[in-house]
């Protein structure tokens, strides 16, 4: 289901019949780089934008990989550091063990028909969610909208986010 | 404080007298498995309960051994990759560190009076929190409702659960 | 821009002129310590106040560290369990590696005008932020109010912060 693209005419961001007070939104805070926590924000956005609910997606600190051209199509799985990985702490530690879970888990998620995080991000675009990077997380890493995907709707401060997130729900990751 | 069990008479999930836009939702998706992060979410729900705010739990990607009737009652701390916890990284990764610090954290649990987590779930399900595991993580993990512990009331999708989920307080952990 | 101090006569935390169901506000639950993962809530708050948006701060679990007197001055950055991190995981374990990271981090937040941790959190509670302590995470590491910094507003329990925070927007970081 998740692998079905969003059409953008059924599900238009700007509904006019419907007034803003009661258009529902979500705004996602991504601020997290591993591949496995970068995929829960991008499935839930998605799976909002499916069910007619406005997505905003704000990517900061380490979520600043999932928008870089560099890094989009390598992020990885954290190997250590999570206890439900099956692998010992020692090992996890070894070269070559997280590209191993990593490859692992990339293929569960195409057997699942579950895309890319590439397509997903294009996905989310095309089906009208709104995506931006922090400006501050920009700042520190000094990075230029040229290192990111052009999917990026914008660079916002904390403020700006607040500004576009007024009676949203919002989720941190 | 926590540890006493909620009365679902008291605090009904179902309550006529109030409609569904003035009744308080906490919703919370519970994303980890380990037994530090696993708590958060299963002693904020309780609180939420012994408050009279509906509690709806959902369950993805690692959080899913929270559930897991061969994992419910093994739960780990992670041992490196947080500063906070008192054991250098490198000493955390030897075999046994783990286990150290997780009976350590079980014992300080303990000595507070909150249940473990497996009563905890009970607990939950008998105020009338709702428990439902991700649809798509279960496919990732090959797992199916027969490995869950029966408090769970359903698996559910992304879209079904922004279904569940309009005007609720949603938390991410 | 974050640098800026707010000033508490402009963003009074209560305004007689707007009803409680109109005033916006933010409340963050921080439940990590490291130095990462303690700067984007206190940022967010800080934007919070600055937009003229109630916050309130819950601090439970690793969070307390950032509230603990003989910490908050040497929080850490994780060298592990982060694959954007961009140290191999097996060098990220030697001693060092942690307090040359942090290091770093701190330099690039120093170079951007962005407060240290303390002096972030004494911005946030002249500005009229709230900040709280969770009573079960202070027994759990016995600790007591002494322990931490003046700006904490007090201890409560996780009913008391649900008590506080009907119709906020709730974030878990």
């Amino acid at each position: 289901m998740i692998a079905e693209t969003v059409d953008p005419e059924t599900f238009p961001i700007a509904n006019p019949g419907i007034a803003p007070e009661t258009q529902r939104r979500i705004a996602i805070i991504c601020s997290k780089g591993s591949l496995d926590m970068a995929y829960p924000g991008l499935i839930l956005a998605n799976a909002a934008r499916m069910s007619g609910i406005e997505a905003l997606l704000f990517f900061t600190f380490w979520g600043l990989d999932v928008l870089r051209k560099d890094r989009i199509d390598n992020l990885h799985v954290a190997t250590v550091g999570n206890p439900s990985m099956p692998i010992p702490t020692l090992l996890g530690g070894l070269p070559g063990m997280e590209s191993f879970a990593t490859a692992r888990m990339k293929q569960e998620i195409e057997a699942l028909d579950i895309p890319g995080v590439r397509e997903l991000v294009e996905i989310l675009h095309d089906s009208g969610a709104e995506i931006y990077a922090c400006r501050m997380a920009m700042d520190m890493f000094k990075l230029t909208e040229d290192d990111l995907v052009p999917q990026v709707d914008g660079v916002l401060s904390a403020m700006d986010f607040f500004d576009k997130t007024a009676g949203a729900q919002i989720l941190f990751i």
